[in-house]
């Protein structure tokens, strides 16, 4: 079993030359004859150049292919062999990684257990955010979740920034918002999700996840980036941690935004996502205004529904934006929707039932043109975000 | 109490447009008269911009301050707030970032730290690395350390790939390396540092750290970019790890080597890393083929020893570059070499004795043009590496 990765080098870099760097200095390194006797040993754990090809942008893509003994099964380990001292050497970006199945962790939830608990199974979920991000309290946030809960809203999430703020504790927001979404179930009998947001150091994050969920939080928040894919990792392999966890992208673009260095977006957000056990995963959108192409958002979507992993598209997402959405993932995703849904111009509320109103209209096939659109929540955010 | 952060823009960019969109973007958000109310508290949450200067190169760079107060003193919350949805929105490099005294954490033991339990305190110290890094058995780790020690190295720390493989546990080699440890105190009285490679989910991290160090570590190897901040952090600040931890910078490029994405070294191998606890940072040098700058260097040097984290300049270190290296770092400092010891055409006790000898030199203000150098150790290295 084998790990592949593709590293593309802008021109004028001798691929072939930087190729055999990685394979050996990444691995075993040189030896002398000192080690002779360990050969056999050593040709176990290095890399081999699978091929180099040359790009009509005079851009070069190096496979290489590294033994998983390499490795522990982790993210950590697995990006310290193949981008920890080579990122350092120049200009080279990761474009793909190749894992085997079994490598790393499925999610303990996932696409289909989110769905099972939400009890909808057939259309997208509609996720809406906190906002302002900070200076609510908690009974604030207890207040907005109410009106848009009533909408018939499936997930809330925290702000990624909103952390544990003495204005609105963490275990405060958790206890104001679980009153309102056990008021809704037995008002509406729906199920809602609030990823609460987990921060802290490592030992914290892992505590207070346990201490949430122990509390009545039925799905957490984690900036896997900032805080550490080890955390993740630990979270989704944690049986008391029985909740899904939605991974925020929060610095993704310092090392996916460049155009020679880092990462493609579909490795990090796609690939190591899904086998870091994650139940779904934020990444942007194409649809609003960020520098991101729809051909790595598709990449993205694919390798986290080939894990179970809810794909979550962001940014740029509102009631117009639905018909471009069920075209491009149809009804395995999430759609989820900041000012989208607090910014509607009636209310949060009206928010999230333009977004149900433009699914259905999906469904029956109908015009989002604005003059066909009869009076409705949707009309409104039409009006808003598509003129 | 506040946050200081400078983004660098490309020509083109409107920085005082972008300016207003992180000042507002990545606090508060914007809020509409359903909130009015709070206005005085979202107040207390808005960063502010500083100041925007544009540079003769057509790039800008514009300086917000945050309230410390919308973080947790940490480097996770840190970063998503700085850098977190923002990274994603296009061209923007951090270039700097300037904490309070306070933030954060302050190594448990540090530079002083470090020169105490070794008793060297007049001198760099000198450090090497186990080679090849992956194919080894415990017994073999054992040797070379036999080899060096003898030689009267500082520290010797793993391969940052090397992890716990079946070939070599971590624990085996913690077990065969203390042995020689032990003998060489025994026979030398003089102390070493095994820096070796914690790895691991999140809690296993946390885990095999103390059992390590219960078991005679005396020091620890972190990769803290690929495994987390927090985890960092937790190490840290836990007082039964107490051992220096040595941050390794795997994956740093990947942040830090584009041009207009990420950050500047120093702010993550620096301030960042100085932030977090560690207790001495690898990071690369500029004496070798990386493409790194003296002058970032000098700044990492500069924030780390500024709370007593020891700098180790890592990669093209050998001793033909300790002039250049003292006249950059004076004796504060960790000479990390790799194959600069292992690599040396007698045996790597050579290596060591070498860089012994080019110290010795530089301090007698001596010559180090090949030909004055009498027959010694440290004469075939220059041959080896100087000419």
């Amino acid at each position: 079993m084998t790990i592949q990765v593709d590293y593309r080098f802008p021109p004028g870099v001798n691929a072939e030359k930087q190729a055999k760097v990685i394979a050996i200095g990444q691995t075993v390194g040189s030896w002398d004859d000192r080690f002779s006797h360990r050969e056999d040993s050593f040709q176990l754990y290095l890399a081999q150049v699978i091929r180099v090809v040359v790009h009509d942008s005079g851009h070069s893509t190096a496979t290489i292919e590294f033994p998983v003994g390499n490795t522990e099964g982790d993210i950590g380990s697995l990006l310290t062999m193949i981008f920890g001292k080579f990122s350092m050497a120049g200009a080279a970006k990761v474009t793909a990684i190749r894992l085997p199945d079994n490598y790393g962790q499925m999610p303990k939830i996932g696409l289909s257990g989110i769905r099972n608990r939400l009890q909808v199974q057939d259309r997208p979920l509609v996720m809406a955010i906190f906002k302002p991000a900070l200076g609510l309290t908690a009974d604030d946030h207890a207040g907005i979740l109410r009106d848009v809960a009533a909408a018939g809203l499936d997930i809330i999430k925290d702000d990624e920034i909103l952390g544990n703020l003495e204005i609105a504790p963490t275990i405060d927001r958790l206890k104001a918002c679980r009153q309102v979404i056990l008021e809704t179930k037995e008002t509406t009998g729906k199920e809602l999700l609030y990823a609460i947001n987990v921060t802290g150091r490592a030992h914290e994050i892992l505590d207070n996840a346990k201490r949430l969920v122990a509390n009545g939080a039925n799905a957490l928040l984690f900036n896997t980036l900032t805080y550490g894919w080890s955390v993740l990792e630990s979270l989704a392999q944690d049986p008391e941690v029985n909740v899904p966890i939605f991974m925020h992208p929060a610095l993704a673009g310092a090392m996916c935004g460049a155009p020679d260095h880092g990462f493609n977006y579909s490795t990090i957000l796609g690939t190591l996502a899904a086998h870091a056990g994650a139940d779904a995963v934020l990444y942007p959108a194409h649809y609003g205004s960020l520098p991101f192409e729809k051909s790595e958002e598709m990449v993205i979507r694919d390798a986290l529904r080939s894990r179970n992993v809810f794909p979550v598209p962001s940014a740029g997402i509102h009631p117009g934006v639905v018909p471009r959405a069920i075209a491009d993932y149809g009804n395995d995703v999430i759609l989820n929707a900041g000012t989208g849904i607090m910014d509607h111009p009636s209310n949060p509320a009206a928010g999230v039932i333009a977004f149900f109103e433009a699914l259905e209209r999906v469904n029956k096939n109908q015009s989002f043109s604005i003059d066909e659109v009869p009076d409705s929540a949707l009309k409104i955010a039409l009006q808003k975000w598509m003129t």
